[in-house]
C-alpha cells in the first residue's frame, strides 16, 4: 500500500524540469547556475513543510527528521545532471526522498529511526571527471589532494570553483561525520539501461554494482602507402585493434559481462597510409569480482594474440578500476520482496554505471531500486520512463524506505525479521 | 652497356638533399622555398651544359633538345616533395632525365627524336590535396573551376598561391600545348613498396597503376552507457565497422588487390560510451579494372552484411576514384627486356601509388621503371635505396631511353623493331 502521494514527485519533477531545462536537455552542471536553481526549489519545499536543511563541508545538502532513535536511514540520490541531461537521472530519486521525508513529517508519531534526505554534490563528475565526488567525501575515500590540483580543459579550477561555491578543499572530509549516525542508505535511481523495459518491469531491486577495469591499449605495427604495402605483408595496427576488439566482445558475452571501446585514434589517420599505430580504450565490467579478472586476463590474452597475429605489439596499461559493490543482502532481500509483491517479479538487477550508493556502501549497509529506462537511454534530452512506471517504482521504494525506518529488517539498526511488504 | 655517369646523379641527388632538407626529412612542399631552391639548383645545372629551360603556364619545368624528327621524348618526375619526406620520391626521375640530356647534349649527333626533361609543379598535392597537379594541366584533365576555389585547413587560396608563383588559374590549361608533339613519355622512380626488395630486384618495369575507388563509410547503430546496455542487444557502430573491415580485408586478399582503412571516427568518442555511429574512409586498389570493379562490390555487400549482422545502417558514398592505367604495350614490352638482361628477371610491377605518368599516359604512349624502397618505406626521411640498385635503375632506365629516343622501339614515332638492351 503506497503512503506517498506520488503526483506531488511527478508535479515536483516537471516543476523542476522546467526551471533548470531547455530544448536541448536538463541543464544542471554542478556548482552552476542551473543546479544552484534546482537546489533553491528543493530547499523551498523543505522550508514549506518546516524541515531544517543545512549543508555539509563537501556541498551535499542534507534535510532530516529526528527519530525514536538516533540511528538515521539516508535516502538519497543527486540534482546535478550532465550537460544537456535527463529530467530524471538523480532528480528522481531526491524528489522521492522528499516526498517520504513529507510524509514522515506529517506523521502522527515519531519514526522509530532518524529519516534523512540527501542530495549529493557532483556525482556526474561532468566538469572535471571526478564522479561521485560528494557521496566519495562523506565515505572517506575522496582524496583532496587529488581534488586540490584539477583542472579542466576550459581552464577552470576545481579549487576555485568550490571556493565560489563557499567550500575549502582543506575541510572536503569532515563531511564523513554524517555517516556515524546512518544505519541504512537507500537509493531510487533511473536504470539508465534496457534490461527492465525488455522484461516488462516498472521497478526492480539492484543486488550490485559492476566493477570496472579500464585499458589503454596501444597496437604498434608498421605504417605504410594503401597502394604500394602488399596485403600479405601489412601490420596493420587498425586491422589488429579490430580483431582484438571482436574477440573481447565475445568474451564479454561468454560471461555476461561488459566490453567496450568507445574510442579509437589511428596514426598517421590519412586515408592513404596503412595505420601504423592505433590507440584505443578498452573499458570492462562485470558484478562478480571473479569474473571480472577473469575478462580481464582473457581481454590481454585475446588482444596480445589478435595483435601478435598481424605482426603487432600490443602495450596494455590499467588506467582506471574500481571493484564490484555488493549491496546489504538484508535490504536486498526485503527490496526483493517488496517489488516481487508489486509486480509479481523476483528479477534482481545489476548496475553497470556507478551512482552514490556505491560509495555509502562502503560503511553502510545500502540498496537500490531502478525503474527502467525507455529505449535505455540516458543522460540525453531522451532520457524518459512512463509516469505509470515512475509510480510505481516511487510506491515500491517508499515501501522499501517504511520498512527499513520502521525497523522491520533485520540487521538493520536492530531492526527484526517482518513482513516488509 | 651503360651510357650514363650515374655517380654523378647520385652526387646531384646528395646535393639537393644537402640544401633542401634538415633532420626530419626534405623539406621541398610545392611552391614554397624548399621547392624553389631545388629548382634553381636544376637549372643551374642546365645553364651549365647550355641546354635552355622555361616554365609552361602550370608551373612544370621544360628543358629541350632538338632531335632530327619533331616528334620528342619526354622524360620526367617531380622535385616537389611531402612534408619530411624522402631524398628520391620524384628527384631519382628527375635527376636522371638530367643525366640524360647530359648525354645527349655531349653526343657527337643530333638524336633521331627530340628530347625533354620535364620537372613537373605540384605532384604530392600536400597543399591542397590535389595530387598531380602540373601532369594534369599538360594532359588537359584538370579543372580550372576546382583549382579556383580550393582553400586548405592552414587558410591558404590555391589561386593566391599560383599568382605568388606566377601563374594564373585561367591559364593553367595552356600547358597541354607541350604534349602535341610528344612521341612517349618515360618516367624512373622509387616504388615506395616493398615488392622488388623482396624480390631482390634493383629495377623491374611498371605495366599498370592501380585504379582506386574510395569511399566513406558511414555505419549507424545506437549509443548507451558501456555499463548498462546489455552486450547482446548492443548495435555497436565500431564492432559492425570492425567486422566490416577484415571481411574487406579477406576479399581484398583473395583477388590480390589492396583494401585499406586508414582513419576512423567514432560517435560520440568517449570511453563509457557505445559508439552510435562510426565514419571511415575504405581506400580499394587494383590493377584490373574488372577486379576493381568487382572488388568494390564485394566491399560494399560486406560491409552492408557486417553492419546489418549487428542491427546497423551502413551509407556508403563514393568520394574518388581513378580508373587503372596501363602503360603502353610496346614500351613496357623493350623496358622488360632492357631490365631481363640486367636483371635476369622478367618480372613486371604494377603500382599502387599515382603517378605523373597516369596522367602523361592518357595522350601519350608511356612506361615506368621502378628502383627498390628499402623496406617499402616513402613519404618519410627513412626513405632509402641501396646507391648500388640505384645505378643499375639509372642504367636500366638510360638503356629505355635511349632505345626509344633512337627509335628502336616499334609503334613509338615510326620506331623499327630493335634490340632495346
Amino acid at each position: 500500500m503506497a503512503r506517498i502521494d506520488t503526483a506531488r514527485v511527478i508535479a515536483d519533477l516537471e516543476e523542476l524540469r522546467s526551471r533548470t531545462a531547455g530544448e536541448t536537455g536538463a541543464e544542471r552542471l554542478a556548482w552552476g547556475e542551473g543546479w544552484r536553481t534546482a537546489r533553491s526549489i528543493l530547499a523551498d519545499r523543505l522550508d514549506e513543510i518546516g524541515i531544517p536543511w543545512e549543508r555539509d563541508a563537501a556541498g551535499n545538502l542534507w534535510a532530516s527528521v529526528a527519530g525514536a532513535q538516533r540511528a538515521t536511514v539516508a535516502i538519497g540520490s543527486h540534482l546535478d545532471a550532465v550537460p544537456a541531461g535527463g529530467w530524471l537521472d538523480g532528480a528522481l530519486g531526491v524528489l522521492t526522498g522528499l516526498e517520504i521525508l513529507r510524509q514522515v513529517r506529517a506523521g502522527r508519531e515519531r519514526p522509530r529511526l532518524g529519516v534523512a534526505l540527501v542530495d549529493f554534490a557532483d556525482e556526474e563528475g561532468a566538469r572535471f571527471g571526478r564522479s561521485l565526488f560528494g557521496s566519495s567525501a562523506v565515505s572517506g575515500s575522496l582524496d583532496p589532494g587529488e581534488i586540490d590540483g584539477l583542472r579542466n580543459p576550459a581552464g577552470e579550477s576545481m579549487r576555485t570553483l568550490l571556493r565560489e561555491n563557499g567550500l575549502e578543499v582543506s575541510r572536503l572530509l569532515d563531511a564523513g561525520a554524517r555517516r556515524r549516525d546512518l544505519a541504512a542508505y537507500l537509493e531510487l535511481h533511473i536504470e539508465q539501461g534496457p534490461v527492465l523495459e525488455e522484461r516488462g518491469l516498472p521497478v526492480a531491486p539492484v543486488r550490485a554494482v559492476c566493477g570496472i577495469e579500464r585499458y589503454r591499449a596501444t597496437v604498434r605495427g608498421q605504417t605504410g602507402h594503401a597502394g604500394a604495402l602488399p596485403m600479405a605483408t601489412r601490420r596493420d595496427a587498425f586491422l589488429a585493434s579490430a580483431d582484438g576488439a571482436l574477440r573481447v566482445e565475445a568474451a564479454a558475452r561468454a560471461v555476461d559481462g561488459f566490453a567496450t571501446v568507445g574510442l579509437i585514434e589511428l596514426e598517421p589517420g590519412i586515408a592513404t597510409a596503412v595505420a601504423g599505430v592505433a590507440s584505443f580504450v578498452l573499458d570492462l565490467r562485470h558484478s562478480e569480482p571473479l569474473a571480472l579478472a577473469r575478462l580481464a586476463a582473457t581481454a590481454e590474452r585475446e588482444l596480445g594474440a589478435a595483435a601478435h597475429a598481424r605482426g603487432c605489439e600490443l602495450a596494455l596499461e590499467r588506467i582506471w578500476g574500481i571493484p564490484v559493490t555488493t549491496f546489504d543482502p538484508a535490504l536486498v532481500a526485503a527490496a526483493t520482496e517488496v517489488c516481487a509483491t508489486i509486480t509479481g517479479s523476483r528479477f534482481v538487477a545489476v548496475s553497470g554505471p556507478g551512482h552514490d550508493a556505491v560509495e555509502m556502501a562502503r560503511h553502510v549497509p545500502t540498496a537500490m531500486l531502478f525503474a527502467p529506462s525507455s529505449g535505455g537511454i540516458s543522460h540525453s534530452a531522451l532520457e524518459d520512463t512512463p509516469v505509470a512506471d515512475l509510480e510505481v517504482a516511487m510506491t515500491a521504494f517508499a515501501e522499501l524506505a517504511f520498512a527499513v525506518i520502521d525497523g522491520q529488517v533485520e540487521g538493520i539498526a536492530g531492526g527484526e525479521r517482518g513482513a516488509a511488504a
